[in-house]
């Protein structure tokens, strides 16, 4: 096996994201796998690609909300939207990229917090305060997570894992890189599985 | 039951659709159910949602390339990609719909020839001249297709069934509406077959 990581990026305001968040650390453990928590900002993202957010599409956006909530009751997952939503990620990923402290299979407990926070609850992660109260639910220190949002070196992490994302082709949440073999969407976690199990075909 | 037709939207220059028409009669099969043949026209859609083909999108173009090859090569199918791609399918799609006389579930044959053609082959479907020529190896009548492609008639069946697959808000090929459950990509084929099984959840 030529790794023992496989590559998880999300972005915080994607429900498919976290829909895939609750079964990838399962499906990477079966397959002898760490998960690396690599979230990124899909607006960027979207900058570069002329993209935008599933669910303002027409046609589109009434069908992937219908699928979300189709997609969370056949898993069993709760499902709740934000009042606001799509919403900004910003300071949720910067959160997480500052608590893995460059060790990206770090703060998965974090990760699955704010996840299920935005998502399970449909309480807020936009704000700082947010991520913050979240954060404090893991002990986390506030006074030094509060500092860490603004930390320019925190905020050039979060620039350049997005950017990494970028080059390495991602362009929606979630997405998966097992080695460099990419695979997008919560849809398609059966074929990552059966990728791993079979080593590609 | 409420119904015994499994309606199947797709457009004929949409790879994914092709290895879904691959599969999906013995799906509906296995569930008591008949494949409605419903050809469609994803740039007439596209006009109205603002969506473009999937392989001229940045990034999403590539994967998309990637991961229909990776699909194919997991079914075991065929694909080859026609020269000219992606290509104007409204002379394959009126064809089916004059096969048809009315009756969505005929032509189901002609489907497949014509998307096998395309896909399998890598052949010209896009020309009359193409079509013709696969609806040739059914035994279909050359004279009569030929009048029918520009009967206008027939145009006005295909724009009047475009318009329908809009009204029921498909976006994309392929697309399965079981009932008035909607079903998106050929990805969702495993979502149609348990949700027959266990009718809804």
């Amino acid at each position: 096996m030529a790794g023992t990581m496989l590559d998880f990026y999300f972005d915080f305001s994607s429900p498919y994201g976290y829909l895939a968040a609750e079964q990838i650390e399962a499906l990477a453990a079966r397959h002898g796998r760490r998960v690396a928590w690599r979230p990124f900002l899909l607006g960027v993202v979207f900058k570069q690609t002329g993209g935008q957010p599933l669910v303002q599409q027409p046609l589109k956006g009434d069908y992937s909300r219908r699928d979300m909530e189709r997609s969370a009751r056949e898993l069993e997952l709760p499902l709740r939207f934000p009042e606001s939503f799509p919403f900004a990620s910003v300071a949720a990923c910067r959160a997480v990229h500052w608590r893995q402290g460059g060790d990206p299979t770090a703060a998965g407990d974090l990760v699955m917090a704010l996840y299920r926070r935005a998502f399970a609850e449909g309480g807020d992660i936009a704000s700082s305060d947010g991520v913050l109260e979240v954060a404090g639910t893991l002990g986390i220190e506030r006074a030094a997570l509060e500092a860490a949002l603004q930390d320019p070196q925190v905020k050039e992490k979060t620039r350049k894992e997005v950017e990494a994302a970028l080059e390495r082709g991602v362009f929606g949440s979630p997405f998966v890189i097992v080695e460099e073999e990419p695979f997008w969407g919560a849809d398609r976690l059966p074929v990552v599985e059966r990728w791993l199990s079979r080593g590609g075909w």
